[in-house]
């Protein structure tokens, strides 16, 4: 069976230190600060990334527990299929996030909105482009409102 | 220096056979059909998944050949980073594409808007929710308007 290896280039520097602590909701991370070291041999391939807003970055959730074809979630109480998910519980466990670009400062790239955990290793990063990568949704399945459904959660 | 590995959860079947046939714009792919072949030992994973009418497909740029830290593109005459661009020429040729969710039978998943080459090694299947991943863009640096720039240099 074939295997595709890759080598990070780099690391991510966030507040989150524990997997409990990494927000599980695109809301509980704004405006949380991050930084990517990127090894310095990359460096080069920086060039005009400064004048995007958006990054995507790739990376490898190195704190997953194990995998799983099917989830259990705090947003609902039935089993979900793990491509149905975003759980980090994956054959592949590969994450990716949206953040805002801040700044750039020789192999360090400062973001904001970051949900990812501290000393998370990075594989990739692209610019976001909203006419690859905004998409107006027509159906989210069991995933519709996940977020204002977990504010109420929360609440009670 | 430590190297992450992974494992081809299934593989994309689409029109494009050749690198030089993949759509190089969004706007290109649009309406193009095609097929991912889920290996059966996955289809679990796929639970609940038809009710999503946008996935995110996490690949392997199998037909990149070799790495560079800066590239010239068709969109302008200048040199610009890597990471700064979505060329797969990148330290980790990893893709990202976002595609139209059309059916799902058994382990064979149909998709619309494909942009992805025929017999690309797929690693992950996420959906794709508005809350995570639609972002407004307040610049795209050198890739601003790049598709109205590409066609208008095609008419040309």
């Amino acid at each position: 069976m074939i295997e595709i290896c890759y080598r990070p280039i780099g690391v991510i520097h966030s507040p989150f230190r524990e997997i409990a602590k990494v927000p599980g909701l695109p809301i509980t991370a704004k405006g949380v600060e991050a930084q990517i070291e990127l090894k310095a041999r990359f460096q080069e391939g920086l060039q005009d990334l400064e004048a995007f807003s958006h990054l995507i970055l790739i990376y490898h959730f190195h704190l997953a527990e194990g995998k799983k074809l099917l989830i259990r979630s705090l947003w609902d109480d039935d089993e979900h299929g793990i491509f149905a998910s975003r759980s980090t519980l994956r054959p592949n466990p590969i994450g990716i996030s949206v953040v805002q670009l801040v700044g750039v400062e020789e192999n360090l790239i400062f973001i904001r909105d970051c949900d990812i955990a501290d000393g998370t290793p990075l594989l990739d990063i692209k610019p976001y482009l909203t006419e690859y990568d905004a998409h107006a949704t027509r159906s989210q399945g069991w995933l519709k409102d996940f977020q204002k459904k977990a504010m109420k959660k929360k609440k009670n």
